[in-house]
């Protein structure tokens, strides 16, 4: 008999569970729930507290509620016996972490906390621990920890500690009623098992965690804030697993309510992004992994540690056992297409579009295909939600340049692709400067699927051949194949997740080549927007820094 | 018997006409012609022949039967009596030239010549000659000519010079046929009164003319080409009349055309800018009338010569007797918004102000108006069509900074509007810095009725007061104010366009005053404005010229 394993993949609106075939990867069944209470960025559920300006909430019944109704549903439409089901891999958003109990309950989940924000799962895009981030990044700088060469030299208010520093800061009673702060991910591993079995993933990326030297000292945090002193001891935990470990076997309570056999093997925690570079066929180095959506992570391995400017994260076995971690990224991508769609858009383009039965962005995209590369005389910076790689700088803000009474709404909507594009492009260099290879660029997640404008330009920008993965939702392939090396090959999974790339993963047969003129006009834009990237984002004018601050007091009048 | 006056102003579009009481400057009928023609920038009227990218012609068949056309209207619609209109003055687009034969035909409405574009009448808008607007700009440098300092160091490719220099250089068959090159207004006054008598509005501001030195000497001319060295004596006339002076009596041809009588005093020709000067009650140094729509012309008078950067023209008497005139301008204002509107409002709004019963532009206006200043974070450079005051520079695109995910249109607009009263700013402050104080503001034009938000904002960014004319056709105003100076004191007019103004010109009681606190904080936006004008515009980073470069190159191939 067949065997499978099930990938679950806790996304930002929703999570999906896919049952797929060991043998060769085949997605039999797949299954998504939209959480319902979805990114809580305005009032906290059921009560009447609202939140301010940058927050982003989950709500942690949601995940489980997911579980609930996925699994059982897979289940029944392909018709898999439980009994051939062999292992489960997750992989979640991050950093995304909640607070909980000694029992492992989400303090939000308790009628003496739930009115207070800080109770709740602070979403990877809360973005309102940065005075916390300002402070770690002072006290590293100050004291030269070695950990930040890791981090591109900062770290990021998304993260572990300026995330907890912040529940201590504004609810220190939160704080302490916390038995521990944990990430999704490894809270749902915790749900699964009945373990608390953290992952190599999120503590590397996102806790400041190395395998050789461990999380920062205590005596940092102390110089940090005297209380945060002992927050790995008394919060956290200090066993990490690494990918593919086998965290346990599913408890008789998730057996019951999944319908799946107890005992069946769950994999550590991963992230999403980092569980699609297997999936994406990539298991060396000299090979980028972007995962496409409202924003891009740029995943990649090598064999060596060199530290790249702008790289947010190198961790060591952080993606493949045996080869450093890379990864970077860009805040926005197509979120800024999303934006511009809805508030740029032209009436005249709507009815067009309506007549020709298709929707604003493929009227955009038919329009913008056939304006070639410098035509519009149009150049912007990507930074709509800040510039993650390489700059590490949620304050900076978009522009573009180039107007004329002429500009044309397909115009901007090029010049946007083509400014993210540079951020790809920016990054890539970056890495190659510092001595890690990038040959060639793997595309996945949703803006690939449905932009072929958008690939093409990435192509001719950065000059390299791109491949698309064939499955359409590679996290949760690639959680199934850890699934998979968590069961071993002696439960009919696999020893290694190479051996499971190479079973499990598949390119499709369409890839784009660059076109090398195209390539050539945008090494002359791709040069001003250097530029400009230094101008603005170097120190030279900080205009943007000062609008922002500006901007932050004018609102709180 | 009240006595009573006509102004003419051919505009780009139309022309109008306007009879005024003399005794009070009392509007008592107006009417209005489109040309049939309008702008011609794709192809010649009765002809296959089409015009090249940045062309720009009319035709003057289309003048002649405004004036056919709205004098009958005006005399029918008052009843004014033809005894009783003692003067007419006229007011054009500028620089409008066209080439004439002997008897004043121009060479367009020859059948011989018809097809060939050059001999039609170039609008001021035609901006084909900017190769010859830099020879000449690189002759008068290398010969250190003086004139430069009145014309900001740099001659317009819209002016006199560079179109008579193209029509030479790219058909010197129209430019041998031609037996005068002549401005729109004095070739109105030609048709009126059968005299070729210019105006030293238009020979100072477009024709490099001082009534000191005259014209440039023709070993200037013949340095820019030797063809050209006798263009003033060849092609014009060294007669210039000063602004108010009576160009002759109406013929009688024209006479019967329009039902006035033959002989009635007629004004030399002016500027629609110019002439709205004392139509805004402005008769003194201290002042700056704006005339807003679709681009500001900013224009002064001042006891003293002081050669201010960006003061597109300082000419001796152009303005008003005894004064020097300074004009500066700003090429795109209310082309921006529209431009706004027409390309990046997106569908709910158009349906918002549907459901209103308002225009999209008010719809702006009212979301605009309740955001404060710097509470958007945006920015721009308002350069949609080039920088004319204070940089003179046409290839400078716009450019806006400080897009986030949250920004909304009505950010944008406002930000938009500030950009440009910025740049007004931007040019009173240059002003000033020279030597040359502006203590209030006069606004004219069609902006200032549609748009109370746009002029709170000069306002409160400029720190100035803002006084507005009571007309809304300032320009028809002024020229009828010059038709009663052309017709003197002893046949019912003035004997000066002071006079003429303090009883013909008046203020809305309605007037704007700056809110100090909202121009603090623009005095902190405005030294960023600053700072991005003058490393784009100055030569810091050229990269919008660059761009603009790459963009002619591109659309070539």
């Amino acid at each position: 008999m067949a065997k499978y394993s099930i990938g679950i993949d806790f996304g930002t609106e929703s999570a999906r569970s896919v049952l797929v075939r060991i043998e060769d990867g085949k997605e039999v069944a797949t299954s998504v729930y939209q959480y319902p209470d979805g990114v809580i960025d305005d009032v906290l559920p059921g009560t009447n507290v609202r939140l301010e300006h940058d927050w982003a909430l989950q709500n942690p019944k949601d995940y489980l509620e997911a579980i609930k109704y996925t699994i059982p549903e897979i289940l029944k439409v392909s018709g898999v016996s439980p009994e051939d089901v062999i292992g489960i891999g997750i992989d979640f958003t991050s950093c995304t972490i909640l607070p909980i109990d000694k029992e492992g309950i989400p303090l939000c989940m308790k009628e003496e906390y739930k009115n207070n924000p800080h109770s709740w799962v602070k979403l990877w895009k809360h973005h309102a621990a940065q005075p916390e981030a300002d402070r770690i990044n002072e006290v590293a700088r100050q004291r030269k920890e070695g950990f930040l060469t890791r981090y591109g030299g900062k770290i990021s208010s998304e993260w572990f500690f300026p995330k907890s520093l912040q529940i201590l800061n504004e609810a220190p009673e939160i704080y302490e009623a916390a038995d521990r702060i944990i990430e999704g991910a490894d809270w749902i591993v915790l749900q699964l098992t009945g373990k608390e079995v953290r992952n190599s993933c999120t503590a590397g990326y996102k806790a400041i965690w190395d395998p050789d030297t461990g999380f920062p000292s205590s005596d940092f945090f102390k110089d940090v804030d005297p209380r945060f002193e002992r927050v790995v001891e008394e919060k956290m935990s200090q066993r990490i697993y690494p990918l593919g470990s086998r965290a346990g076997g599913l408890t008789s309570y998730m057996a019951k309510l999944t319908g799946l056999r107890e005992g069946t093997s769950v994999a550590v925690g991963n992230v999403d992004a980092h569980v699609s570079v297997p999936a994406a066929t990539v298991t060396e180095g000299g090979k980028m992994v972007m995962i496409m959506g409202t924003s891009i992570c740029h995943m990649m391995v090598d064999k060596n540690f060199r530290p790249v400017p702008g790289a947010c994260g190198i961790v060591k076995d952080g993606i493949l056992p045996k080869y450093y971690g890379y990864e970077a990224g860009q805040s926005a991508v197509g979120d800024i297409f999303a934006w511009f769609v809805k508030n740029s858009v032209p009436l005249s383009y709507e009815e067009e579009a309506k007549k020709k039965g298709i929707d604003v962005h493929k009227l955009l995209e038919e329009k913008a295909s056939k304006i070639k590369p410098g035509e519009s005389g149009l150049l912007a910076l990507d930074w709509w939600n800040g510039n993650r790689s390489i700059l590490v700088d949620a304050d900076l803000m978009g522009l573009v340049l180039g107007y004329t009474l002429e500009t044309k709404p397909e115009e901007v909507y090029r010049c946007l692709i083509e400014a993210t594009a540079f951020g790809t492009y920016k990054i890539i260099n970056s890495f190659e400067e510092n001595g890690v290879r990038i040959g060639e660029l793997y595309a996945c997640g949703g803006l690939p699927e449905k932009n072929k404008l958008l690939m093409q330009i990435y192509c001719d920008v950065s000059g390299r051949e791109i491949k698309i993965p064939l499955s359409s939702q590679t996290p949760a392939l690639g959680s199934a194949m850890f699934g998979a090396v968590a069961a071993g090959k002696s439960r009919g999974g696999y020893d290694s997740i190479v051996e499971a790339a190479e079973k499990m993963a598949h390119l499709k047969d369409e890839r784009y080549y660059p076109n090398m003129e195209n390539h050539r006009l945008y090494q002359s834009i791709y040069a001003e927007y250097e530029k400009l990237h230094d101008y603005f984002g170097r120190g030279e004018n900080d205009v943007m820094k000062r609008l922002k601050k500006m901007k932050k007091e004018v609102k709180k009048r």
